[in-house]
């Protein structure tokens, strides 16, 4: 434990920072008539009957005189994609209220669209906090626009999923059923074959199969590629790149192979096959929009974003010709 | 807006819990050498010079009286696997420390192990908020544990995960290198293929293929089961299941093919294919386990309960077998 005597302020602001918050927009208006406006994540909820809230100001700040006169203040709960208003209204010497279309509410405070809640509240209370002043507001009137909020937690921005349903080890009883059900590896391959099958029919009419649509799909992002670099890739897939494949693949006019002398087989595509392969990402495009519907805003991100870090922690090499020329990881 | 004259409570409560918190379980004895806790989110910190933090309690609680009197209390931020511990000091009648080892702290107060973060603090004010009291602790002490905390919202527990970087719109020049790195369909396909590369050694090594694989996981999940089932799971990943196949499977010792006048073709297991399937089973975690390495704590659980939901949102039918008979989905 870190004791009194040696209470380090940065390890105390790290370990508060352990507690998750939400990140709420303060307002009000000052007596000049002037819109306030601020960042804070010490906002809490303290009293249903009557309704108050509580969140609290550094004395040192230029704000803190307003608010302390102010009569009334209004709260915003952000909303998750509305990190980039929490920086406007973190900032120094900016026009914080820049390019944010204001209503007015209780005492004229000015209210911000489009956040997760809102709540108007006249001030009850001003308390002493050591540094900070905190201000408890009575409810006077709130709005609830349903939208998941932005987290805040040890200093990041972050997006709250509700956490799964605790497994019941009872169900352990049986190896095999829990080991399909909780592999990732099985999760990964029932979700790639199911999103896979909904190309399908936009294949079929085309005559083609899941090999030319991945050879297509490696050309898009580069051109040009050599082929054994393409075949890297089949190989990670548990299949070859044979010499009958790209003849055919020739032969319907979606690729042009060169042999050339220095630089081994290069594939290139052709028009047709750049119009194919785009037509492809649209209806694989549909096919992913089918497959986020079941996920909430944010979701589908967050999936994407780990879905990356497995990729990363698992790429043994040849995979990194999925990325284009000259990029890193 | 609803306004102050028509203040609905559940409303108001619902609105609250747009705003997230982290979870923690307040800690004090009481006068009489009893120890007391509780389940609050409405902990925040105040102020860094001196060091404080805040909570309220209803002023009805059992425990208000308590709480008033003490001189110290000791603050708990859970992680992001205690809930169980929320929900203990959250239960009425219960004995709420049961099984909890204790430790103690500034004014004897119990203090729990384990937790993300906990502070011990000295009374320093207690205020009027309505319904509720606000406590004020100078903070005395505390621990960062460094685990990843708890998070309540909407009131549900959520575990949250650090928002990915804002994409730079900039990037969006190449449609082909953005399309394979935000498409979730390549990036489960790419994730499926690098998963099922570390498991190729371990099915060359045996002889074994893809498919082989894929036909005894069914098996292992329930035995005795129909080809057509069987086909119809290799068809929703493009392949058929051919005769040679169970012919080769058969002479291995893999399986039993046994044609059923009424059943027609059912498969099962033999005991080398039981084993085999389970040696395979175990390469296959220890796969998983380099996948999840690249994961904190509790993100493989989200990406595994996000490509699940992904699953049942692509379900149109076939895949459906791959659960256990007579199980709900």
């Amino acid at each position: 434990m870190t004791g009194a005597l040696d209470l380090d302020t940065r390890l105390l602001r790290d370990a508060l920072g352990a507690f998750a918050t939400g990140v709420t927009i303060v307002t009000t208006r000052d007596e000049s008539g002037c819109d306030i406006g601020l960042t804070a994540n010490s906002f809490n909820s303290v009293s249903l009957d009557p309704p108050m809230v509580l969140w609290s100001l550094a004395k040192t700040s230029q704000n803190w005189e307003a608010f302390k006169k102010a009569k009334h203040f209004a709260v915003h709960v952000l909303g998750a994609d509305q990190e980039w208003l929490s920086n406007q209204f973190a900032k120094r010497g900016a026009d914080r209220f820049l390019g944010v279309p204001v209503e007015r509410g209780f005492g004229e405070a000015p209210l911000l669209p489009d956040c997760a809640a809102r709540f108007q509240c006249r001030t009850a209370f001003t308390y002493e906090g050591g540094d900070h002043e905190i201000f408890v507001g009575e409810v006077l009137g709130f709005d609830d626009f349903k939208r998941p909020p932005l987290v805040f937690q040890r200093g990041k921005y972050a997006f709250a999923i509700k956490k799964p349903a605790v497994r019941n080890p009872d169900d352990a009883s049986d190896i095999g059923a829990n080991f399909t059900k909780d592999y990732l590896g099985t999760l990964l391959a029932i979700a790639h074959h199911q999103q896979r099958a909904q190309l399908r029919p936009a294949l079929e009419s085309r005559g083609l199969d899941e090999e030319d649509y991945a050879i297509l799909s490696l050309l898009i992002v580069a051109d040009h590629r050599d082929a054994a670099e393409v075949d890297a890739v089949l190989q990670a897939a548990g299949k070859r790149l044979h010499e009958s494949k790209l003849q055919k693949m020739a032969e319907s006019n979606l690729i042009v192979v060169q042999s050339e002398e220095r630089a081994g087989t290069r594939l290139s595509l052709t028009e047709h096959g750049r119009l194919t392969i785009i037509e492809l990402m649209a209806a694989a495009k549909a096919a992913e929009a089918d497959a986020e519907m079941g996920l909430e805003f944010g979701e589908s991100q967050i999936l994407k974003h780990l879905l990356k870090r497995v990729i990363r922690s698992t790429n043994s090499g040849p995979l990194r010709i999925w990325r284009g020329r000259g990029e890193s990881t």
